[in-house]
């Protein structure tokens, strides 16, 4: 749930907005201009670029400086980083991840526990702000030092709500807005987002996919999402919902699906299916992780390779459906499973070819994330920064 | 294939655009303006609406009169329509059709005639000409009055070429470019689109749609189209192709569609699929049209109704899917088959229930085209104005 998504296109406020927008990625290109070099490069006038500069200074989000530019007096903006740190969580299926960044983008602290997400979601919280804490306290960083708090959950937000939708792999969670119990327990305002948004957001910003404007991230964990950037930026829908790449029928004479659809695509490759698939006398253990069986198929074990062949597959027909709905420059695949590389890939690759159109492929690529397990917390930090200009 | 498509996003050419379109907008909205008032209603620089104003002089789309404004001299800028005919062209399956508009968007004539998309583009485009030069003769309008020309196609359009794209119901025109021919034979720009898009923008615009931001609308005919509005702007994809909803394999063992997937929705629902579904000793006559089928299922015809409800169920199955990824306010169905109505929506309806997630149905309205079958044609004739300001 980002701000900007309350905010009615096309209105007064969208025009605010936009405008803002320019002037902040005029200074992020530029360095230090004076308000007039501002008002040239965004098009905008003296006045809509000195109303905009005193807002984002009284927001301590630029400084101003009266300097002079041939002759005459001007004022010299530059945006600042306001000084403090910035705290990323990422509340996985398995673990709970937390991260501290500084003004600039860096990574400074990261940890995880173990942890369930079928569990409490007040306990996950509590237990998200305990780590938080404790991080604070072992980088030495004062609570009034943060300046920006993001949350990734995997499952979708309500825009409006900001609670978790029904349909999720965390039922629990369900009707519960984790960024409201995070914000009042910590005390600082909160973002949260679906992970495979952020992970989509990251993997755009400074992972595989700098640059390109169209691309679809999917996320194959317990359950499957998808981000997907238009224009290089986040595509939500008109509900928040957007991209459920997951409850895609693809079987229907399949397995019933937990949203009330037969054979979805999370029914052929979420972890507990592929779990399930798992061969009597296999090499891989009963009550295996989905990790164990990656490296059971990496090593060689032909049941498990079958498990993820078949997995790719799924995943191919699914994604096929995807690209000729997005027609997306790139698709890139992400969670534990695409760890598995060319043996997940190559099966992928091949539905893609009999599921998409010839004109939709011609120049996509899919690849790996670059950023790995890491992009979700990458992409809350990111986030969390931004909410803070 | 909109000059739009063209114009790298985030570049000066970009913002030069936008602002550009800032300014028509705001004139749209408050008809004559000083320049002083644009600049204030746009946040623009009075430098940069001057030089947006002197652009838009010189294409003759604004008027200029000198005026004085609380005791000062000051600019007033009218948007002109500039006085002149429109001409949209509509090459649908079994019938081309033309129509001549005013400069104020109005319609003036209308006339359509029989042809077969399967025969050779070159002649279908002679006998666009060949309709286009009758209805001037008929409105007395001289070739030199035509100020712009739009022209829809049942098939994607390669946004940079403008050549129609591989997969389409029409195989003939594939890599054909009916802009360049017809721009060649009648001496005026012409810009050429899908014609899903095109009924899309026309529902949008003074249809059915009208205020709503995100759009799907479903073109059922040989094949089968999309149109998709985000934001209330057309959205094409990376290479022009987004949208394909005919190509979603419904049904892995399914029939081979010419994409070279298996069980596509077209093979589902497209007319020659649904004619060759009709039983012997029917009440509909071996050779019967899309039309006399639907007319026989309103009728009451048991086979017919089957037919047509199975349709509907298909087609239910495939905007599910396309509604989890754009999750969009409103669904559109048009085309003949529309017309059945409640035949085809109701099982349409129960097969989204079962497809699609409950947070994207919970909003969405599921609604005919207003404009039915001269949907294309106004969207063209919008189109056509647009391309001329």
């Amino acid at each position: 749930m980002t701000t900007d998504a309350q905010v009615t296109p096309g209105s007064q406020a969208a025009l605010r907005q936009a405008n803002r927008e320019r002037v902040v990625a005029a200074l992020r290109e530029g360095g230090t201009l004076t308000q007039a070099e501002i008002a040239r490069s965004t098009g905008l006038s003296a006045a809509s670029v000195s109303n905009i500069v005193r807002d984002l200074r009284s927001t301590g989000a630029v400084s101003v400086r009266e300097t002079s530019s041939n002759g005459r007096r001007a004022r010299a903006v530059t945006l600042l980083r306001p000084p403090g740190v910035v705290v990323a969580i990422d509340f996985a299926n398995t673990r709970l991840g937390v991260a501290l960044g500084d003004s600039q983008g860096r990574l400074l602290l990261e940890e995880s526990i173990a942890y369930d997400v079928a569990d409490d979601p007040v306990r996950g919280v509590r237990r998200a702000v305990w780590l938080t804490e404790t991080l604070l306290t072992q980088a030495r960083v004062d609570h009034s030092m943060v300046i920006g708090v993001a949350a990734a959950v995997p499952g979708p937000i309500d825009p409006v709500s900001g609670a978790v939708g029904g349909i999720t792999c965390m039922p629990r969670w369900a009707g519960f807005a984790p960024g409201s119990e995070l914000a009042e327990r910590l005390g600082l305002p909160v973002t949260v987002d679906n992970d495979a948004n952020l992970c989509a957001l990251a993997e755009s910003f400074e992972g595989v996919a700098r640059g390109v404007e169209h691309v679809v991230y999917v996320n194959v964990a317990q359950g499957v999402g998808a981000g997907v950037m238009i224009s290089g930026q986040l595509f939500r829908g008109a509900g928040g919902t957007a991209g459920e790449i997951g409850h895609i029928g693809l079987d229907e004479r399949g397995q019933v699906c937990r949203c009330g659809n037969r054979g979805c695509l999370e029914t052929l490759v979420g972890a507990p299916h592929l779990l399930d698939m798992l061969p009597q006398y296999s090499s891989v253990e009963h009550g295996a992780t989905l990790e164990g069986l990656i490296a059971a198929a990496v090593a060689g074990d032909p049941g498990c390779r079958r498990i993820v062949s078949e997995a790719g597959s799924a995943l191919g027909r699914g994604v096929a459906i995807m690209v000729n709905m997005f027609n997306p420059q790139m698709v890139i695949v992400g969670g534990a499973i695409a760890e598995s590389g060319e043996l997940l890939l190559e099966p992928m690759r091949r539905a893609m070819e009999l599921g998409a159109l010839g004109s939709a492929l011609a120049d996509l690529q899919l690849v790996q994330g670059e950023l790995g397990r890491r992009a979700a917390l990458r992409g809350a930090l990111r986030t969390a920064l931004v909410s803070t200009v």
